[in-house]
């Protein structure tokens, strides 16, 4: 048995056009996400990678991409960010990818003087885990919206306020 | 003095491209938009006469365009639609056109089996005229972001739930 610790790191960089068939079948893998919303999250990093507004990250284990992150400015708002997607492969869970990504998020919108970061989640049980760690790493929810996905499936707001040194 | 009742009454009727300068020159003359409010605002207004997926409407008065709808199904929802703008000219004011409009928006949703209609709106004293109206035609705050637009300017979310006969 080898030491893998230096294969296993997590390394994250910006995402580029080739990614897209890894983040499309990590997406897939969660199982979380119905099919409408994979190809929504496919045109947010499509913009990602044509440069149409929209930031990403993604997050990288032995050559092969496990984890996204795609954010952005919130039109019409000074300083709040949304964080659209973040995922990693059910493979990569544990391995503090998505910690990872989360952490480089929130780097960079304090770095562009964000004040608010906004994620959005759905109450169903196939967002537990999200959820979890949305709160573990700092997320409060502040708002809900009953019903809005589905009859059943609320919309969870979660937030992180942002503070700079001045 | 004669009675121009029949010339001030409100018809609504689909956007035409060629309304873009009315409806920019509307949203402007409310004086409650920022620039860049207005720039996605007509942007809105160009993906629903261009037919990507948004809904719209304008109410006309003596021929001249007096006040705009822009709404439609959110994205990743089953039944849940956005109203994402609507505004009468000043002029225009106590005429019944913003009234017109949300009946014609909440007819539509309720014809395409929504199930909930949300309006967000902001805290600030420009939009309390606004939020009195939504009010006023049934919509509850169902949640609020303090801090959303700007520091002082939250997001109010008001939501209106549809019921069907079936």
């Amino acid at each position: 048995m080898t030491n893998s610790s230096s294969e296993s790191s997590i390394s994250l960089r910006p995402p580029s056009p080739d990614d897209r068939g890894a983040v499309g079948a990590l997406l897939a893998a969660t199982g979380v996400f119905r099919p409408e919303e994979l190809d929504v999250a496919l045109e947010v990093f499509d913009g990602c990678v044509r440069g149409l507004g929209y930031l990403g990250a993604v997050a990288v284990r032995a050559g092969r991409v496990v984890g996204v992150a795609l954010w952005g400015p919130s039109p019409m708002t000074e300083g709040t960010f949304d964080l659209y997607w973040l995922a990693s492969h059910p493979d990569a869970h544990g391995s503090g990818a998505a910690g990872a990504l989360l952490s480089a998020v929130v780097d960079d919108v304090r770095r562009r003087e964000g004040r608010l970061l906004i994620v959005e989640t759905e109450s169903t049980p196939g967002y537990a885990r999200a959820r979890r760690f949305y709160e573990r790493e700092g997320l409060t929810e502040i708002g809900r919206i009953a019903d809005y996905y589905r009859p059943g499936a609320d919309k969870v707001i979660g937030a992180m306020r942002l503070t700079h040194e001045r």
